[in-house]
């Protein structure tokens, strides 16, 4: 089989999703989120946490790591915050679920926060502070994740890589969104260098005694970005995320890749919205904002090939191809994609889309 | 005159500040807030942002950069959001109502948030967010600065290094916090380094160019932690410091020691107030806090004598120290507040401590 990405249009990306996880068992409302969080993420190019992870879900279905049937439990506790029992659904539909209760908060009360406990993988958390944006509103999205980042001055791990994402309207394109975990490299980018027998950058990631390395099979936990400050961000998210569910925290997040399929998996997010006209026109907010973007756009370049970015960038030059030229695709997840598709009964992906 | 560090006694300190502060025309309530302000930021040891400061201050008061009698003007928007007008007072003053404000809507609506306007230089965040973590709430406190941080990919600044800090109590120790610049070094070290002649650790400062420098007379800006993802971080808060507020954002920010003591700053700061009860029981969270803590200390080192720590333990250890041995002043500073003492008409600071 070639190596080349197969190009599959984004609309038969999303139906495929959708059908697997129906033919899976999950129900409507949550199988419809779920499919718009990985087709959406894969769609704005954060392939480690779009639609490749539809196979390992369906693993943690069979398995009983994710509930397809979930009953949510939604409480609000007082003007501006709630809780919401995911039941172990999908983190994406408890993330979006939770995000449309702190937006409807937030209409009233000037700001909705709302704490997510008892749910699983959530994907990329752009896909929750983007909805925000759509009303809008300032979004922010924590969550917690499997610990792999190393502390500063100890040997081994404590917090996850437990990711920061803010999403505000702008005035002339598509919102801006900051969507990033705490370590300057993400674990599947280590996995990526180990199959393409590439050295690490320095300073990235570090041996199971912790000591730096840049040997990709050696590595074992990863740096926080500025060290210090990026483990005191992960402690933030962690906080916010972990102890205000009452999920376990710190090391004691369980792990999404042991290989144990049979474990629920116990994690805590938080979503928040902050209705921008309680603070100012929105329109001005919106126009200042696309100020600043193009001022930095036209920053003065160290290299006059590659251009400045403002955060969000990336995504949107790539959602703008994605629509047009289709989704790529590994061969190897075509085949899992097409042995998934037997399996469940469902149409095959339809790759004639080139 | 000596090198030596001048041992003062803490109190003694607030006492001058404070003096100083009416002496210069400050309204009393004002005074005392920036004098705390100043104050507990030098007992915690974060230096840069204390006492130091004072002399500073006062030309702004003169130059009429601060405005020593101002008119605050409150303003509840919705039930979880306010507004401040400083007037142009003291960002510590202004500061800590606007935290006031957002605790006292968090009392009732589960949440607080207050963006502040017209305001001034506030000091350490951390000075904020602590009065939240007293009320059995997460803090929150964003301010924006002077832009000197290097936008990824271009030759100059947009941001400026614009701290993120976050507090929360714990069950048997003082507060948990985190007060942090997001760029790895401060200015204020980089004339550190110049004035002791020393080279600048690699990749943290470029120059004029944006070209990397260890050459500290030479660095013009700072790089952002985890390059793009702390220059993410910066666009954030200035988006909640300066776009909230409608004061200038990104690189229009005034600069603060460009010499100018006659303009006003014009600058944007941005509180919030999470009531820890409206989430999970205060109890619960606060022990949890502290096992999290405790266990972090208690990660294998990567040197035997190198403690692990938790963000704000330094600030902890010596404020333990200072409140005991007095803080130290160099004597450069005592003769600035000794001169300041006989301009203002005040009994000079106190230096036979020890």
């Amino acid at each position: 089989m070639s190596d080349a990405l197969v190009y599959v249009a984004q609309n038969e990306i999303y139906r495929f999703v959708y059908q697997a996880l129906i033919a899976a068992g999950v129900r409507e409302e949550v199988a419809e989120l779920t499919a718009k969080g990985l087709w959406s993420t894969s769609l704005r190019g954060v392939d480690s946490h779009g639609v490749r992870l539809l196979v390992h879900y369906v693993h943690e279905l069979r398995g009983g790591v994710v509930n397809p049937n979930p009953n949510f439990v939604w409480q609000q506790t007082a003007a501006s915050t709630g809780t919401l029992d995911a039941d172990h659904s999908f983190g994406h539909a408890s993330g979006m679920i939770a995000m449309r209760h702190a937006i409807e908060l937030a209409q009233e009360a000037g700001t909705g926060f709302v704490s997510v406990r008892n749910s699983t993988h959530c994907g990329a958390m752009a896909y929750f502070g983007l909805e925000a944006a759509a009303h809008d509103m300032i979004g922010l999205a924590f969550t917690h994740a499997t610990p792999k980042v190393q502390s500063p001055g100890a040997t081994q791990p404590f917090f996850g890589t437990n990711p920061i994402c803010v999403a505000a309207p702008m005035q002339n394109e598509a919102p801006f969104s900051f969507d990033s975990a705490i370590s300057q490299f993400s674990f599947n980018k280590v996995h990526q260098y180990r199959e393409d027998g590439l050295p690490l950058p320095e300073n990235i990631a570090s041996d199971e005694n912790g000591q730096m390395t840049t040997d990709a099979h050696a590595a074992f936990q990863l740096l926080p970005i500025g060290i210090y400050k990026g483990f005191g961000m992960a402690m933030m998210v962690d906080m916010f995320s972990g102890l205000l569910s009452g999920m376990p925290t710190g090391d004691d997040v369980s792990s999404m890749f042991d290989g144990n399929f049979s474990h629920r998996r116990f994690i805590g997010h938080f979503f928040g919205a902050f209705k921008i006209s309680a603070f100012i026109d929105v329109d001005d907010f919106k126009q200042q904002l696309q100020m600043n973007a193009d001022k930095i756009r036209k920053q003065a370049r160290l290299d006059e090939n590659i251009p400045v970015m403002v955060p969000g960038d990336p995504q949107k030059i790539t959602e703008a191809q994605r629509r047009k030229d289709g989704i790529p695709v590994k061969p190897f997840d075509i085949e899992r994609f097409q042995t998934l598709a037997s399996e469940l009964g469902i149409e095959p992906l339809n790759t004639s889309y080139n």
